[in-house]
């Protein structure tokens, strides 16, 4: 998946949210709006760098996060005590990047020299601390020290301990006891045990994490990815010493030889044994890919297997004493299938799950609606029944409490750029009610939500409009705690010069499409004004929400009086089906289409100056960016395009083939969407391109083809570098970025105002 | 040795001038200048791409060339005849881009499918062409076809051919033997035979090719250089394919070690035999570089040897059937040694040999004046005689004509601006005489020239200031054929609008520095003007001469009305060594204070706008750019840097470590040096890098570590990149240079006009 330059939780372990929710108050860490902040301010007063705050529930009436002083709490809500388990201290003393308590709150895992690899993925040293003795050991693998490990936490029982090291996974049965290897293929760069290679890592599983708990913590499930045909692209690296060496890793570009995935499970308890769980008979043959895993009892697991277009999906259901897998549904489609990571919800007897599937609506095709299926006489048939249906659709289902028959979910309805809590009946006529539609509605119209086991508390994440706040709320009374009301944001955003955000429609044939808009606080419609667009999101993204954010642009609105404005067009998602796979087999078409119509629309907005007029777009939404640029003549004044995709034959096989399928046969559609063909039309554009040259998601490849074509034919463009930077730059290239962004639609947007001549310059001696 | 920014000649055989002379008409091919200066005549007439225009000498008063028209032709002096060798379509036909004459002129030599690999050497497949019956066949070692060669020529007689292949060298008799492998050690990036390694090539031999032959055929020296020692550096590739791979080779930078070099010689009639010649006992044991091999005779060689600090060298006799060497001359310093690939010229009984030497000529120091050395008693006894003395330098010894006891040299003398063609009689008093100084005195001052064997003839090259020329003349009598005179370039130059060219001193402490203006043709004295300073010459340089050149700054002079400079400061050449070594163990000091010196005195010119002001430098001259912004505030306006030098320990050991000593016991005068200390005062300048990504020379590493120091202190800089481009641009991305620079400077030196404003633009609807 790409990155598109929107400032998402730094969040690493949200993804597994079974242990951790985890968020960052606003994005102010993010900013260099300290600084330009106070410009437009008397106050003296720093947004104080915030910390991340990390909550855990080891029982289902407490709570363990970070607060914003860095301590580590536990809060009890039902005795409303709180206890400090760990003070901001011990992470200076220690130098902990990142932390997690055991199962039995007895000890904690730190992790410091943490060096991220890919977007999730990080090497980090490890150490266990107790936190009673205070006694602290590193945890290496047998006879290793100083060991440099891929991943390492705690289990789901006592002090059971997992970490990964050389590509196989080693186990604790407690703090003090040896190492067990549970594997012994791991070859770097070859063989992956229970982590993910890159591709599994940025477009299948969208974590690094390619392992699974058991309930009880007895089994373990793990992919073995074997990447041995997969070709190994190379990145360079230009500084650090007299003679840099670059790094080699296997990246599975469109048509490419992808790994091979087997699933296996191992039983921790006894002699160890491993079984694998094999793919449905239709995959076993076939390329494919497994999306998912989620155990739904001590012995059983259930699996989604996806074959290699993307286009039929198995969910299975396996027993892992056995090793069989019944398929419990099947999905397929001449277009692609989304959605593929969702984890279905299972009753404790497994007889019955919940999923969302595409359900025909109307005019905007299917939307995503829950279905309930219920096993009948045999394994494999369902009685399907739909909770839901309407315009809009379920973002994610929560938990099933089988004690009150109510199913808790997020969904868009009311409208898109929302995510609310609800809860529905799986009996009788469904009914199904709003659980924070009434809630802080100025502030908070976009909710995360996690439900504790017993489902009897919720924490809450208001994401936005306003400022994002943590709250844990009792599903059974009125009763909430908040763990963070970003008090600090708050009271800056009171005091600062803000942009202040409008939602309007562009009105186009079939759709109406929704663009943001952000104004400048003093916005007069009597005025003239800069535009800039940003074009922001992969097919599925979606760039216009109540999500809470403030980034460069904000800087840019505040201060520089431009109007920023971002577009959901064809292709991005929460609208329905139809407007998703308006892009099927052809990227930078009509995606590019709608985000000129928008610009077309607002210039006949009277206070757009249609002679500065920008764009920028980053990663994917750089692809739309250029792809823009390709098919207008002097639209926009200046451009920017950072880490673009300029041709899909070099991207990521699991994300270029989902949309445009394999070039192997025929790549015309492949060329027809590369950027590379017809560079001339770029020859006239004011352009910069920025890209980081060890960009292991888009490889500075892309850039260096279309820098190539452009010195071809002889087209002006300027360019950022950040020299052995990946896709995601470090805390001071994007200080850098951010300045240099900013500075340049500054300068390319400022209103040429006409001095009057001075006086004639004397002659000098 | 870095190359500057200067138009060089593309020669790549002139080194080697015993067999070549070959030169191209001006420089029009490599730049721009068509279109540009078109633009300010009204003439359509297009400057004709020249092609190279070699000349041969197969007998003494034969001379083989090609002519403009493309033929090669064969012209005899004596009797006036041209004869045409190879007509231009056979060139068209075999897509041939070299082509070199059998010394029996019965066969032709073709290299095809050329890639350039460092300055001077080149891949290419080779064919063998009979020019009677047209017959063609390829050129392969045994049991290889369609080979790649890395070198192959004619010997010196007959059809004696040689060539290198994976690094061994391979002998063939005639153009239908069978090829007798002569070395059997070579190993890719490790064993060179016969030719050289990135360092020989590019700093000590100034040449890849690696042996030579004896005058009669029947021997070969060549050099065996071992580099498995030296660390590989990485050349990483962008383009091309979808995973690039990309290239290591041996580079020792500043401290690391260095190819080990041994001299053999082989005899090639009867059974062959390889003889190593020794280094002298002195440095036998020690770390050394042999930088000058020239056969005296049929069995005697003479061999430079020089110890890796560059200030002890020893010049010896070789006897190749005994490999013993005799001492003949040693040459010691406190500072660098330099002109240590000067060849010396012996007598035919080898008892009296000439070489310039460093002679003490009172407020500049020493200057290279002809030494006399002839043989007393003992080998290794000379009697010394000077016959030059001056302020000024022999810059060449051409020849020595016992017969009329004459030794023809180039010198400064006159002015060190100039090249011009002196004799001097080695009895007597050694009276001296030029030979050129009343030729053609408009046009030319600056010359070169090659001289037949029998000293009957002499091709000289006037270089300029003139449009450059080339003519064979009897040096017995007053005949000369004109072999070209460029008039296509000439009649351009008549009409188009060309800049004027003034020389001036800056008046300093000790020295005067010389000072090269140019002016736009309208030049007036009561306008100002932008001035755009080019930095140019790596220490021992000259950027200050009558050399004609035309390059893209002479674009900016002609129409965009800017004025460009050029100082030889400190540290550069052909002005005595006290101002060369002035820059000995502190690069980047006293040659940065001269170039600022140079910009403040022309900042007192009253047609100077002292607030447009520009720089630009490439390589070394990049290195001195960037030293000029740090240690100035405002001066520039704007400045670009082209594959920069910023950090001396990255670049190559030989240079480096001959004006800073080696960095491995102390490194402080490398950091005093380094253009990464306290990049902060870089942080307001408008600045603009430019590197090839494949630099093999300057590596691209330079830039990135100046970028992430940039990028670290927050300063502003933009960027263009040649991806997979080397350190010499290929044609397209020169063009494409060219543009980016003209627009660079034009938009940066542009005079301000203050614009009456216009009305109020009317409201849009």
């Amino acid at each position: 998946m790409i990155q598109c330059g929107r400032h998402e939780d730094v969040s690493l372990s949200f993804r597994d949210r079974k242990d951790f929710s985890c968020w960052v108050m606003g994005t102010s860490q993010e900013l260099p709006i300290k600084k330009t902040l106070q410009m437009h301010s008397g106050s003296g007063e720093e947004l104080r760098r915030s910390s991340a705050l990390k909550s855990k529930r080891p029982t289902d009436s407490e709570v363990i996060y970070r607060n914003s002083d860095g301590h580590v709490i536990k809060f009890n809500i039902l005795t409303n005590e709180t206890e400090i388990v760990l003070t901001n201290t011990t992470f200076i003393n220690f130098n902990v990047a990142k932390y997690s308590v055991s199962p039995d709150l007895k000890y904690v895992l730190f992790a410091y020299d943490v060096k991220q690899v890919y977007r999730h993925s990080y090497m980090a040293s490890y150490s266990i601390y107790n936190i009673h003795t205070r006694e602290v050991w590193e945890l290496d693998p047998p006879e290793v020290v100083n060991s440099v490990l891929q991943y390492a936490a705690w289990g789901v029982q006592g002090q059971q301990l997992i970490y990964i090291f050389e590509n196989n996974i080693y186990y604790q049965s407690d703090v003090k006891s040896n190492s067990l290897r549970l594997t012994s293929s791991g070859k770097e760069g070859v063989i992956f045990n229970g982590i993910a290679d890159w591709l599994y890592e940025e477009e299948i599983l969208l974590t690094h994490v390619a392992h699974w708990w058991s309930p009880d913590g007895e089994r373990l499930a793990f992919l073995v990815l074997n990447d041995s045909l997969v070709p190994n692209m190379a990145l360079p690296r230009f500084t650090g010493m007299a003679y840099p060496k670059g790094k080699q890793y296997p990246y599975p570009k469109a048509g490419q030889p992808n790994p091979v995935v087997k699933l296996y499970v191992v039983n921790l308890y006894g002699p160890t044994h491993t079984l694998e769980l094999m793919p449905p008979e239709t995959l076993k043959l076939r390329e494919h890919y497994v999306s998912m895993v989620k155990w739904i009892s001590k012995t059983k697991t259930s699996v989604r297997w996806l074959n290699r277009a993307q286009n039929i999906s198995i969910l299975t259901v396996c027993d892992t004493t056995t090793g069989a897998c019944v398929t419990r549904h099947e999905e397929s489609s001449e277009l692609w299938l989304s959605k593929q990571n969702q984890e279905p919800v299972f009753s404790k007897d497994g007889n019955r799950f919940f999923l969302t599937v595409p359900v025909k609506q109307g005019g905007r095709g299917e939307f995503h609606h829950i279905a309930m299926f219920t096993t009948q006489f045999r394994a494999d048939q369902n009685e399907v029944r739909h909770l839901t249906s309407g315009n809009w659709e379920v973002t994610r289902i929560l938990s099933y409490d089988e004690n009150t028959d109510n199913l808790y979910f997020l969904s868009t309805e009311g409208s898109p750029r929302r995510r609310q809590l609800y809860s529905v009946k799986t009996v009788g006529l469904f009914p199904r009610q709003c659980l924070t539609c009434e809630l802080n509605k100025a502030h908070c119209l976009f909710f995360d939500a996690d439900i504790s086991p017993t489902d009897q508390h919720i924490i809450l994440q208001c994401k936005g409009p306003g400022a994002p706040t943590v709250i844990l709320h009792s599903l059974n009374n009125s009763n909430y705690y908040i763990l963070e009301n970003n008090s600090l944001l708050k009271a800056a955003l009171k005091v600062k010069r803000i942009q202040m955000t409008d939602f309007e429609t562009v009105p186009m044939e079939h759709f109406d499409l929704p663009l943001k808009i952000s104004y400048p606080p003093d916005f007069s419609d009597s005025r003239h004004y800069g535009l800039l667009l940003l074009v922001d999101s992969a097919p599925g993204g979606q760039a216009v929400s109540d999500r809470f954010s403030l980034g460069w642009d904000s800087v840019l609105v505040s201060s520089e009086n431009i109007i920023v404005a971002r577009l959901d067009g064809r292709g991005s998602g929460f609208q329905g089906q139809r407007i998703l796979h308006e892009v099927h087999h052809r990227l930078g078409t009509v995606d590019v289409q709608d985000q000129i119509a928008a610009v077309e629309y607002m210039m006949k907005f009277p206070y757009i100056d249609r002679t500065r007029i920008a764009v920028f777009g980053k990663g994917y939404g750089a692809y739309i960016t250029l792809m823009m640029l390709k098919s207008t003549d002097s639209l926009f004044k200046c451009s920017c395009a950072m880490s673009p995709v300029t041709d899909w034959k070099l991207y990521a096989s699991a994300f270029s083939e989902r949309y445009l399928g394999t070039p192997l046969r025929d790549d015309s559609r492949y060329q027809f969407s590369s950027v590379l063909q017809n560079v001339q039309a770029l020859r006239e554009q004011t352009l910069m391109l920025v890209h980081g040259t060890a960009d292991a998601n888009i490889h500075f490849q892309h850039t260096a083809e279309l820098v190539k074509n452009l010195v071809k034919v002889g087209a002006n463009y300027s360019m950022q570098i950040y020299p052995d930077e990946g896709h995601f730059l470090s805390q001071q290239s994007r200080q850098h970025l951010y300045a240099t962004l900013t500075s340049f639609y500054r300068e390319c947007l400022k209103e040429e105002l006409l001095p009057l001549p001075d006086e004639e310059d004397e002659e000098e001696e």
